[in-house]
């Protein structure tokens, strides 16, 4: 029986750190465990220019309080990018982030358009400088089709631009996981709640706020793709969490906010989940050795030692007037961190 | 242009009352314009004898406060009703209701087993009785498939009980509109909301708590076909509110109960829709008619006038300390009652 385990340079590829003292209460519950993670840039307003990028990136590692993690930064993306700009922003940045407006929590100012045309310009100027492009790929359509009639873009995209990364973001579905292998150029992340729940847990017994996210959890057999790719530590697959912290009160008001805040439990759910399936040997391509490779990272060491141990998830975490609720909240886990060396 | 519609003899062939300051709450806000409703027997406890059906009757009576609304009444289904009880109570109701244990709100002691042989003797009985059978038809299996994973039950309810008057109650999909001509003893009612919404309404933007319920509103194509349906007023199908009141605080919370509160708008919202799609001729007959000729009943005069003027919707209907938020909150709806006469 397995009763200890060592991910080494833990890497949340997708993660949302907010602002203020939001990105104070929950920089340092990933920065404690996580060498290092992919900032999105969806603030009010965007991060669109290298001053506000720099200026973030400051306040992240004040926040984070670990010299050890790196916040690898974003741009939002805009169409008509010049070369200059994106030339001068290049060294800042691991990618920029697509999301078309309106599709989700403060993307309001995204492209309105996936017209190739339109988006050329910053395409292929991205394409020349190798800077690797992430989507949040849905349509306005169905809640339950949205990222799948996405996949004619993503394979338009992948066709016209054969020599720029494109990273699926937050994959949910059977369809994405299958583009995988199709494209050269196509990557994904996946979060851990969508490797967990379906529609069922967010609306199949009672409505379940803190488990609704964007893109929306999808089917049984969606899921069981989503696993399957993962617990075999599919090399074009990453893990992302999207953790994305909504005040309590936007989740649990009339008309709530999507997202799930799964930051301080993911190493521990994600050991106890590949344990489950005998894939525990994947776990650290899955959650490091992947992300490494894709976008070729150079990171500090630093170890995480996680043991068989009662884990009981705090009911909230709180920063001055930030409250935010885990998943998992009050849930006992069957792993806990017990050492970081670094 | 029409500016005026009557409605005669309205009629709710599935509704939830309630009990307590609840009941009185919600009671008049349908029987001041219905006609007739058929009331669901899934109080806590449910309704199993004719001591508590007779009094239950009479509280609703009392709080509806008008003479001319019969509440039609049903019983909760249970296995081994013998043949002389059903008869000692025939008179009393219009049908019993059968619920799927957990289910739905207030199903706990539903039956475990949707197995005819469990089912059957109960079942002769009704079917020698001519006593319809009322369903809430849902597996327990993923959200979105649970109606349809329940067609082929229905179909061998139809097919071994072909005396029994059996209805589909607030059917959400295609399938369940097709199994309607199939055959000749399976009916159904239809609600308001999945006339007008689908899951993207529900989860689609923000998370609707006030438009999640039970069964869940369903795809474009299946709303599609119940809109359709309704429009021509099928003469399988009857309206069928399903309107079911639960305390604000129930709806609002982390983990809310599944019930949309549609009584004081479903006749406006109703002449609304059918006179879009150019249907007011069919509307009394799928509103009143057709479920007067399923099961054959006699009703006192009662018409409603309404015209075309702004209504707009309360945000909140209260009683003591009763608090329910209607669907529409707040919004205008374009036709009003104007008038009603006895």
């Amino acid at each position: 029986m397995v009763n200890t385990f060592i991910i080494n340079q833990a890497l949340d590829m997708h993660l949302h750190l907010r602002d203020g003292d939001m990105l104070k209460l929950v920089a340092p519950l990933t920065s404690n465990s996580f060498s290092g993670a992919l900032v999105m840039p969806n603030l009010v307003p965007p991060i669109t220019t290298k001053e506000d990028l720099l200026a973030y990136k400051q306040r992240i590692i004040q926040a984070s309080k670990d010299d050890n993690f790196i916040p690898f930064m974003t741009l939002f993306f805009q169409n008509n990018y010049t070369f200059e700009f994106l030339q001068s922003i290049k060294d800042e940045i691991i990618g920029i982030k697509l999301y078309p407006a309106g599709i989700t929590t403060n993307s309001q100012t995204g492209v309105s358009s996936m017209d190739i045309e339109v988006l050329r310009t910053t395409l292929e100027n991205m394409s020349k400088l190798n800077i690797p492009l992430c989507i949040h790929g849905e349509t306005n359509g169905f809640v339950m089709d949205r990222e799948k009639e996405f996949m004619p873009i993503y394979e338009s995209l992948a066709i016209n631009f054969p020599n720029l990364k494109i990273i699926m973001e937050h994959i949910t579905t059977k369809d994405a996981i299958n583009l995988l292998d199709k494209y050269p150029n196509l990557y994904a992340t996946v979060t851990l709640h969508h490797l967990l729940i379906t529609l069922d847990d967010v609306a199949g017994g009672m409505l379940d706020p803190h488990l609704f996210c964007k893109p929306i959890a999808k089917r049984p057999e969606d899921r069981e793709a989503l696993l399957n790719a993962a617990l075999k530590a599919h090399p074009k697959l990453m893990f992302g969490s999207d953790s994305a912290p909504h005040p309590k009160h936007k989740k649990e008001c009339c008309g709530c906010a999507a997202g799930v805040f799964t930051s301080p439990i993911a190493l521990q759910v994600l050991v106890e989940l590949f344990e489950k399936h005998n894939a525990l040997e994947n776990l650290n391509d899955f959650i490091s050795n992947n992300a490494q490779k894709i976008y070729g990272l150079n990171l500090n060491k630093k170890s995480i030692k996680l043991i068989k141990k009662d884990f009981i998830v705090p009911n909230i975490y709180e920063y001055k007037e930030e409250k935010v609720i885990p998943m998992y909240a009050g849930k006992t886990l069957l792993w806990s961190i017990d050492s970081i060396e670094k």
